[in-house]
């Protein structure tokens, strides 16, 4: 049995702690065994917005023992790994006490705020031979997986062009507002953007260059809006955008248009259409579960079989944030072409 | 009556026969007298593709006095104006001799190929004081028109970012192929990416400068590919994107998302949904008609009526090639910020 401890139970926390009880329920041998908050009107199932309860929904915190201190439930706790879904620039420091514990570490994206915590994280982990892996949910997401496949497998020949975004309303649900504060989210680029720069750099390399426009709505959360032109070798066409100030009932968008030689496969509204150039229109039969379950149970089965973190390895995972600072530096810079 | 002599029926040139045909049955004041096509096939209701007959639909050609030779239409005909629906590398040519004719031109988009056709097309209709105007539709369709008319009232505030996107199949019908050809078509910037072009030129106004990133594919096409970013003054992230080579049963697309400081409008698969800030969604209620209708209708009122053409100036259309010449020299130069 994989004993977890949970970090952060906001937003994105309660969505891995969803899943424990899902996996648990299933059977699979993990078991949620402490989490720990700074705010503990969360274990009175207060949740922001605004503290009061949300929705119908309850969890039952008497079955876990709780914590409002980091450091006492590393010290108290007997854990396989801690799950770390903490505001971005609590990440590096949470992560490394619990690797020096000798603990494996899931960590929520984006992996750290700059590459030099990146980097730190990685020592820690190979330090003391223990597992970390970034929570980057598109690598495990059905269609993107599909999209991955026709890249590596050439099943289509080889990319043309590709436009990725992702966009919605402003988030203003999280702690102390810590999501709008560039200092500590990095704004939409390392927040939001950031799954399409790690699904590029996961689906093509590192680009040879980036240049990205990016515009400030919100005072001091740094860019809301950005668009960034991926440049490559061979000269295909990638365009990544993201706007998190699309506000009203716009919703949220997640999507992809990829164009090969042979076919082309768009994701849109939530329906994956595959269009060979020389046949009909199909939707693949996929996985039906999304993407945080299945990173979840990749990473507890790594660790059950103590295989590699090989789909989403902490080198690629900080890559990606090596990409995301050389679009801030682009953005600053008016969309200067930066090398990487 | 309004008399016109329609030159080429390719494509587009049918499109707008069909509207002909559709005004003078609606009693709008115009006639349809001549017709002009270097392939005579096609009054034998012979069309492309391979000069065979295409669906059911057959025109009355006895009804049109015919011809095949420009000049000697313009020589023995008492037109009002032309309607110029040639391939583009021919536009200005034919322009020229009708407005030294005396007649008004109506003129498919884009203007021309060049900045200084275009240059030649405007003295001609000065010169002989005739109205010119370029038939660039999406000027005159009525999702595009609310934007307009969002960006001019400033009904949402100011515009934050803009996407663009126009796409689908290979235009494998025209003419001996001249719309692959890069020296008769200007390949997929000129032809089809122009719309976006255009249209942001009409919204917004020249941008400071470009920088695309094209790919060519098929041989001899000029760009195939293309994702350009218009920079202006307020910062706004302006992206439009082109790409015609998505081949199979990918259909055809034109879409845009605005987001303004109070509201998003979005236009996609033919629905458009404005998302204001502070309130419901809504899809305004606007004309059914199309552009090309409406175009047709809004030039020829303005012959009757001695209007100045507005909507499409030819000063702002020969703006528009200006912006799309510059968005070659970028993407010649990998992108380069071609100022404006």
């Amino acid at each position: 049995m994989v004993k977890v401890g949970l970090i952060g139970i906001g937003f994105m926390g309660r969505g891995h702690l969803d899943n424990y009880i899902r996996l648990e329920a299933e059977g699979f041998p993990v078991k949620l065994v402490a989490i720990c908050d700074i705010d503990k009107d969360k274990f009175e199932n207060k949740f922001l917005p605004g503290n009061i309860n949300v929705g119908n929904k309850k969890y039952d915190f008497s079955k876990y023992n709780l914590y409002t201190d980091i450091d006492e439930m590393l010290e108290n706790e007997d854990l396989d790994y801690v799950d770390i879904t903490l505001p971005t620039y609590l990440h590096a420091e949470a992560a490394i006490k619990a690797l020096n514990k000798g603990m494996h570490v899931l960590c929520e994206k984006p992996m750290a705020l700059t590459v030099d915590e990146c980097k730190a994280m990685i020592e820690a982990a190979e330090k003391n031979n223990r597992k970390l892996m970034i929570a980057q949910c598109l690598r495990f997401w059905p269609e993107y997986e599909y999209l991955k496949e026709c890249v590596e497998t050439n099943r289509f020949g080889k990319v043309l062009a590709g436009y990725f975004f992702r966009g919605g309303g402003t988030p203003k649900w999280s702690y102390q507002n810590w999501l709008l504060q560039k200092d500590k989210s990095g704004g939409a680029i390392l927040d939001q953007h950031i799954h399409d720069v790690d699904m590029i750099n996961w689906l093509f390399g590192t680009p040879k260059a980036v240049s990205t426009i990016a515009k400030n709505v919100i005072p001091g959360s740094g860019y809301d809006i950005v668009s960034t032109r991926y440049i490559y070798e061979d000269g295909k066409v990638i365009t990544a955008e993201d706007d998190w100030v699309l506000n009203g009932e716009y919703g949220f968008s997640m999507l992809y248009r990829v164009n090969f030689e042979k076919g082309n496969v768009v994701y849109e509204k939530g329906t994956l259409k595959v269009n060979p150039n020389d046949g009909k229109s199909f939707t693949p039969d996929l996985p039906k579960e999304n993407g945080y379950y299945r990173e979840i149970k990749y990473f507890i089965n790594a660790l059950i079989n103590d295989t590699p973190i090989d789909v989403a390895s902490p080198y690629s995972t900080m890559e990606t944030i090596r990409i995301a600072q050389a679009e801030i530096e682009s953005a600053d810079n008016g969309g200067k072409f930066v090398e990487l």
